[in-house]
């Protein structure tokens, strides 16, 4: 377990487990008389693995609970979704004493973040990931929001939520292509802030594949604590601190969208990444070593393939449509080492756009 | 001027002036080098009265302005005019160091504020209330929201302005029944907060009533002191302190929904703070003498008339919906005295519908 905190003052914990039988412990201690009412948010996908463990495990708490299921899918991350929960919800009279729970994959979990964050002005909410990303990254900080107008996370809040339960035993029904994108915010974690993990990696690589429960245990444990670390020292993204967490994800973000959200966003972290590496020592911040050492490994991974007619100076004009621009030009997150990431204001469209022709050659 | 404080912490400044020029003293601080973006939310209405003025004088500081004018009518303070916000927004590239400015009433500055709340995670913006309601009350706390489904404010976020710009010369073009409205407000924060500021209501009901510039200006400060207060003890309206602001607003709220929103909101306060004044002599915790002074005040204004045949029950019902109500039933505010507001779990709705049949006699 580890606990998440704000000016030194805990404000939720994150438990990793082999089942979701500690969601029963936290209700214990969170609702002891059981008064408030549950709502369980989940996609059609994951509802039908998970939803009647979940509920059978919060109806043993209250008798107030109820279902929301939504079709599975990025492209029902949308504020009619949202609106569709509002609607369930005002019809179950839940008030500000309640409480969301997403069960479910990032898409579930930004988007029941964002309706606790709305509602009535704020409700709470638990975060319950089944996916590798979600468990790594997107469950853990706050950031919550929907997709609008074909702009990912254009609506949102800052909304923490009250518990996160990791289940590793749900990462064993993960399809490879969602671990590998999963994977691609365990590399970046590690790149930015933990070389000794890199190297974990790198180690542990089969016991990895397998999806050995222990390392995979160790593995989420140490790219939550990056996490943490920097979601602690810049809770809402405006010191810099959280700008790293974006390694990878300039390039990546913009290839995605190119490829009209075919490939999966880690597969594009991954490969943002990458490019992230040569970039960084092609500005002479890392060895040459050091780069080719992060980029073999990555090249490992089953990465989708990019057309070799791809228009590169489309993906890269793409990245001047990131939200996270500042006023004064695009902040590129490179490595001074492995384990160290720096914001850079020196890497241009062009160094971008050749970077990318030299990996489609 | 004063200034709005979170755990002691300068958050953002009230200026009380007799035009908008203080706004250009605001932007030479916030932004001296004119790099923001500013979008100016406007209804149809207040455009017509302000939106020059205030784009020529952001115009001034940046030719980074673009103008948002919405139809009016709290019809329109809806999630489809948030959207359309959105839209613009992304239309002119506006990222997260950008900032809106809301001009206009209580519609304005809540449908602003949530834009503004939830616009990449959230984005700065600025009150400029020209309504006495919105000056005294909506622009002032961070509360900001929507209506959904028929129900007033469901959807909404806690985001704090950057600067709230209070123009007396605004509450000049109000129309009557607008400033009656107002008044519901004002009315309010002395009975909860200020029994000297209730005398002074007493004594100076000639100048209010002129709209005298140094009588609106003391009113409007003495109002909004009262809220500083309230929110600064109770930012997120977690502790109670917050809950005192709701006096008159139970069962003002139900009426103004059995009404259908044809009463004006700070006219149905008054009749609702009539009401609570009423219960609050009933209970044995203010005397008949206090209660019926400011029962005689309220009953000054020019109330709208509630039908005789009115649905009493059905209007109390309502206020088991109100989105404040603990899941211990209705909290309602009462006076221990002129100036003091307590919460008391006491009040029935028998004893609600007792005194507002006693009203309709």
């Amino acid at each position: 377990m580890m606990t998440i905190t704000k000016d030194g003052q805990p404000v939720y914990d994150i438990t990793l487990a082999d089942s979701f039988h500690a969601l029963s412990d936290f209700l214990g201690v969170y609702d002891p008389s059981g008064q408030k009412k549950y709502g369980i948010v989940s996609d059609s996908k994951v509802a039908s693995f998970y939803l009647d463990a979940i509920f059978s495990i919060v109806s043993e708490h209250t008798k107030n609970v109820i279902k929301f299921v939504f079709h599975e899918g990025e492209e029902n991350k949308k504020l009619e979704t949202v609106e569709q929960l509002y609607t369930t919800l005002i019809e179950n009279r839940f008030n500000r004493n309640d409480c969301l729970i997403a069960l479910g994959g990032g898409v579930t979990g930004d988007l029941t973040g964002f309706a606790a964050a709305t509602f009535l002005r704020g409700i709470d909410f638990i975060q319950v990931p089944t996916s590798l990303l979600a468990a790594v990254d997107s469950s853990i900080g706050g950031k919550t929001g929907v997709d609008f107008s074909a702009y990912k996370n254009m609506v949102g809040a800052f909304h923490m939520p009250k518990f996160v339960l990791i289940n590793t035993a749900c990462m064993e029904t993960l399809d490879k292509r969602q671990f590998v994108s999963g994977m691609g915010e365990v590399v970046k974690s590690a790149l930015i802030k933990d070389k000794a993990f890199f190297e974990w990696l790198l180690d542990n690589r089969e016991a990895v594949d397998k999806r050995d429960k222990d390392a995979l245990s160790y593995m989420i444990t140490a790219s939550d604590l990056v996490k943490k670390n920097v979601v602690e020292t810049d809770p809402y993204e405006t010191k810099g601190e959280r700008a790293l967490l974006n390694f990878g994800h300039t390039l990546g973000h913009a290839l995605e969208k190119y490829m009209d959200f075919s490939f999966m966003h880690g597969e594009c972290v991954l490969i943002g990444s990458l490019f992230a590496t040569e970039l960084s020592c092609r500005k002479g911040l890392l060895s040459r070593e050091d780069a080719d050492r992060v980029i073999q490994y990555i090249q490992t991974f089953p990465l989708p393939e990019i057309p070799k007619d791809a228009d590169v100076e489309k993906i890269v004009s793409y990245t001047r449509n990131d939200k996270k621009a500042a006023a004064d030009g695009v902040r590129f997150i490179l490595l001074s080492e492995i384990g160290n990431a720096v914001i850079s204001r020196d890497v241009t469209e062009e160094d971008m756009c050749n970077v990318f022709h030299d990996y489609l050659k």
